[in-house]
């Protein structure tokens, strides 16, 4: 243990930096260097004893290809505002009025009549052929009988001339005469094979890089610009810009049926991750994935033929790429990389499958931002760190890094000499975890509409970023994300497909807004759904909802489990009937709460029914409350925003859930600032303070041994487990 | 003007009152008397020059015949609860568990396989009739062979074998030896018959009685107890029990289909008012009535015969009367009187067409929950005569009146003192009115899924009472019930067939929650409902929506007409899409609010479309905005709770919707407290302060001519306008 462990940190170097890099990389044990956008590898250094990792661009950075090729340039699917027919005669609906026009250009190219498509969105239907024209120079569509009153949008193919992500540091960095990329498509034919032959001639050129570092694949998350050049339409997970005429026929001739563009625009919506995923959007996903796993495994295999390495960016152009979905784990790939923002994106990287090591970028960026005058890097460095180490400590990335300009971090010589701290630390639990799952109590199941391949990511609309409708799914995830609990993604697929998927949990978990892919919307109505649940609880296993849970107004109820969840919402259809139930109760669960406890927005209308216990109410509004089905229970929670409070008192309420109230306090600490885990296949356990004060608490070790601890700010301690 | 009027009130009486009745008569005016609940008439009383009331029950007070006619007891549709096939094998569901057995009995008599229907709530279908059996001895409906883990009900017919309001009176005040009031259904044949013969007796028995005062025609309001003979569900508007095999057989001739109970039941939800009505319950209340005014007839018809006049009760056993339907106006009723409790309820009566004169009853009650030692009745008359007289001012009831013991009023000589001065103050005021309408500044439209057979009633669960879920229903109406507009109720069935029929208002209005009868729901999925809207703004009308306006997710929008209210609510589906629009402007609407408006509950995640204006928000909840669409406007409030200061601004938003801002200071006061009302028969004004205090105020006259006022609490002063 007094031997100084080393490697498995990445530093980001540039041309006039070597002796600098060189030094840094002794004092953080670095064992990779990498070059940035906007850096450059020295010569010298691809010399060294480390990795050299290089940045490659697949889609981007060779406009000579893509002016020569505009029809293979990247398209998006994008729909109109909407416009009504507000007087008698043609109505006149312009694509670009809302978007930018450097950005995106409408797709003359391919049929229009067949790839486009303009909607009565009053009544829903699509209109007939010959009721529509484009008028190209005014970039209009024309509808030539429209009803009155009617809403109309048209849905539209545009090319993407000018890179998203290329064009969002160009206009966040205010840069200067620099060409607009453009982003080409290396699923069509033409381009895939540029690509490819590109790639290999890079190989013989670059034989000093050890890793080939792609930004990403193919596909760009949707990102779309407004008339001002700023945000319009943002989804990390958006499929939208994966599509072209090309690839389309294919997805038609796998399917058997014939494609529609509503399948992509989803009525304006783009099958973002908080929308219940259609059946033709989860085919075209399956297809993309599939389509798309294929032509990496042919970039990957390039890399491996030439002896270096694979690794993928997890962002940009990684739409399709689906870490956590069924091809991706037989691409080959050697390595993910990417940023890390707290403990759900931490575990959004490291519990991806089938890649030998996954690598965290961490915050902050040696950017300017950060690194100036005044700055305060090791304030953002330190919270970064401890915030995602909860996650490390369950499920670690295998190596971390950092970006940026090495030079502006030099001039932080405190810096500098935390993260040599953090280095030391992170190597030293991962060896000391020893390559093997830590103790987990039993499984705790994420019960949604996209199980498995949104693990950790449901929430997030923008990557690590939630929204205020979506804290409650924020929260519970970042809570889980450091819990001792095996975690997993279940969809209603996956209980439809096998409804004792859900035996293999001790807690089944079902959190968001009525109708959301989250909360599941109309699968509840599907009696193999809320059967599996119901019998799932009844046989002793527990529920835990928060939010709308289970909701989707059907047959007398808005919670399809309301009689699992001893609660249902009232919505205005049944104020006639008298509710009695409103005294609250002291219980296990809240045993470490406050009197108030922060249920974010929390939730109006919620009422218990009768044999329910009300945990916390806020007037007539229920915010908390337990419940016995069968041989098993149930937690209702309002709303559930991320603090360490809050993940303690979810803590309790799995515990008491699954019945296993008496097992709680094992490799437990009665200070929630303050965790525990332990590792079987070194016999370590550490104690952990997630806070930046110093801390004080009982421990309980695996035997229910307890002794009190005292802890510095941040702390992480270490100690072996004797068992007698 | 300074000769006494008199007239218009009625007093109750008793017979140990004679001397005392007389003087109270004296001294208010009264020039009719009334019997109560437990009071009776005296004869030497009889023969006074005034007008005898007598109460008349045609549904009860009869044991003798409802025990001989068992099978024409009144019925009721019940459900029972949720029970789920928690094992293999069959399911017991005991019909009377959460109900009252001496009130409700099982209908055996009938067919209970025709009549009683046994729904898998999972699936949302009925059982077939060999699935189930029923166990009378226990009652208990066997489900032979259920679906593992699916919810069922039953719903069943069973009878009515204690009288609602008679239970509810005998808890009540712990009447002890009193016998249980049957009540027999007088649409029955047999019942029928014998209903007649004895009102024909009583009308030989009576000579004395002037007006025979109905408590009320035939079926009860629902209304049903717990096993603890607690109020368990209750509709004052209730259809479910208005039914019996013998009427539901003449429903289905006339309607040309199987009758299902589920039309009833509908889910548990029992039809109740704040349910988008069904089709099948549309026909049932419309056969409902039109059988209902053909038997009211009959009765009115036999007072009618023998000289006397026929009033209603507003109330008790009301259902299917319908007195805003089409066929009340027919049936020839003298009379309708009701229990007042604020303006909407005054209006609820005021309005009623078709009958000769209406009359308030108004509180408090002269029993002893408030005239004992130590109680204010006072107070309660105070605050229950200003409120309604807002209502009054616009649409006056033709008589008041007061109900209970007059010997407990006696002991309070103030409160005799302040009725004589009410008593006076009405009669000033009727008369001032000159049986006219009183100005009007122009049509307010309130658009809903009842329309006019629920006017100034659909948020009501029970009369008079609104609940946590209506707070801004309430709010409205009970605003509009004293503003110088005329109100008309417009249903959503009344625009698909007359779609211009909103051009007669200045402004139309919708309130409510998503999905509520007063909100719409699917309604406005139909594109006649929403292009009518969009038409009448268009051209020029306002529309306000308050709550979830318009509110059913269709095609990319929650707010069908998002794009007439300028907002939209953020449901989880649409967070992808930035929002810019979060400024907050100051306007005309707002002018004369504070700093905070009283939104009530408010409403969470409304967000403002591009070129709209928002007035107010809190964080990222839009609270309010207006909009332009085409020539109209449109005005989006979250909530708004009934009081002086946002009735001003709903009146200040009326008017700004109409485009009719330099309209509104005619018959105008500055200050919210008060209020102007013009009378253009008389030439008579008056300004009313509504509060208890003193207050200032600029008046405006219908020249727009302004001074300054003072005015004593409750003040109400008259003037006559000169126009030069």
């Amino acid at each position: 243990m007094s031997e100084k462990l080393t490697g498995r940190v990445t530093v980001p170097t540039d041309v006039d930096m070597i002796q600098e890099t060189k030094e840094i990389a002794e004092r953080w044990g670095a064992d990779a260097l990498r070059d940035c956008d906007g850096t450059d590898m020295p010569d010298e250094l691809k010399k060294m004893p480390a990795k050299i990792y290089s940045t490659y661009y697949t889609t981007r950075k060779d406009n000579a290809w893509a002016n020569a090729n505009p029809d293979e340039v990247q398209q998006v699917y994008l729909m109109t505002e909407f416009y009504t027919a507000m007087s008698q005669g043609e109505l006149r609906i312009p694509l670009m009025k809302h978007l930018y026009k450097d950005q995106l250009k409408p797709n003359t190219i391919h049929d229009i009549k067949r790839w486009w498509e303009v909607v009565d969105r009053t009544t829903g239907e699509p209109l007939v052929l010959d009721a529509w024209e484009y008028d190209e120079n005014n970039q209009e569509v024309i509808i030539l009988n429209p009803d009155h009153f009617h809403d109309y949008t048209v849905s539209f193919l545009a090319f993407i001339i000018w890179d998203p992500v290329h064009m969002y540091n160009f206009i966040t960095n205010d840069w200067q005469d620099v060409e607009h990329q453009i982003t080409y498509d290396v699923r069509q034919p033409k381009t895939q094979k540029y690509v490819i032959e590109k790639l290999k001639r890079w190989m013989k050129e670059n034989p000093d890089s050890d890793v080939v570092r792609f930004t990403t694949f193919f596909h760009q998350f949707t990102l779309v610009f407004n008339e001002f050049a700023k945000e319009k339409f943002v989804d990390w997970f958006g499929y939208s810009a994966s599509v072209s005429p090309y690839i389309l026929e294919q997805f038609e001739k796998e399917v058997g049926y014939k494609f529609r563009p509503e399948y992509i625009i989803d009525q304006g919506y783009h099958n973002n991750t908080n929308r219940v995923p259609s059946k033709e959007f989860r085919d075209f996903q399956e297809f993309q994935q599939r389509e798309v796993a294929k032509l990496m495994k042919v970039l990957v295999d390039i890399c491996h033929d030439n002896d270096k390495e694979a690794m993928m960016f997890l962002g940009d152009h990684w739409i399709g790429t689906e870490p956590f979905g069924e091809y991706f784990k037989h691409v080959g790939l050697d390595a993910v990389v990417g940023s890390v923002g707290n403990g759900t994106t931490l575990r959004l990287i490291s519990d991806i499958p089938g890649v030998k090591y996954t690598e965290g970028r961490f915050l902050p960026y040696f950017f300017p931002d950060v690194f100036h005058e005044g700055g305060d890097p090791i304030k953002e460095a330190k919270v970064n760190w401890v915030t995602a180490r909860r996650a490390i400590l369950r499920k670690p990335v295998d190596r971390i890094g950092y970006g940026g300009y090495l030079k502006l971090a030099l001039d932080f010589p405190e810096f500098i000499q935390y993260i040599e701290e953090v280095c030391d630390e992170f190597r030293l639990l991962y060896d000391n975890m020893g390559g093997q799952s830590p103790y987990s109590h039993f499984k705790v199941g994420v019960l949604n509409s996209w199980g498995k391949i949104r693990s950790w990511g449901t929430h997030m609309v923008a990557h690590a970023i939630d929204y205020k409708q979506t804290y409650s799914y924020a929260g519970v995830l970042e809570a889980l994300s450091g819990m001792p609990f095996d975690v997993e993604f279940i969809s209603f697929e996956d209980v439809i497909k096998n409804p004792v998927i859900l035996n293999e949990c001790g807690v089944v978990i079902n959190v968001g807004d009525a109708y959301t892919g989250p909360s599941g919307g109309a699968y509840w109505t599907n009696e193999k759904v809320s059967s599996a649940v119901k019998a799932f609880v009844a046989q002793g296993g527990g529920f835990i909802g928060v939010g709308e849970p289970s909701a989707c107004e059907h047959q007398g109820r808005y919670f399809t489990l309301a009689n699992v969840l001893g609660v249902n919402k009232e919505i205005g259809f049944s104020m006639s009937t008298d509710k009695y139930n409103w005294d609250e109760h002291s219980h296990f669960i809240t045993e470490d709460s406050n009197e108030s406890i922060n249920f974010g927005e929390g939730m109006k209308n919620i009422y218990a029914l009768d044999g329910a216990q009300i945990l916390r109410k806020d007037g007539q509004d229920v915010q908390m409350a337990v419940n016995q089905f069968g041989d098993g229970r149930s937690v209702y929670i309002s709303g559930i925003p991320y603090s360490f409070e809050n993940s303690r008192m979810l803590y309790r309420a799995i515990f008491w859930a699954a019945g296993m109230e008496q097992e709680m306090k094992k490799w437990y600490s009665s200070n929630y600032n303050v965790e525990v885990n332990y590792y079987p296949a070194t016999k370590k356990y550490c104690i952990v303070n997630n806070t930046y004060e110093p801390q004080e608490t009982m421990i309980y070790d695996g035997l229910g041994r307890e002794y009190s601890m005292k802890l510095k700010a941040n702390d992480i301690l270490w100690f072996t487990f004797l068992e007698d």
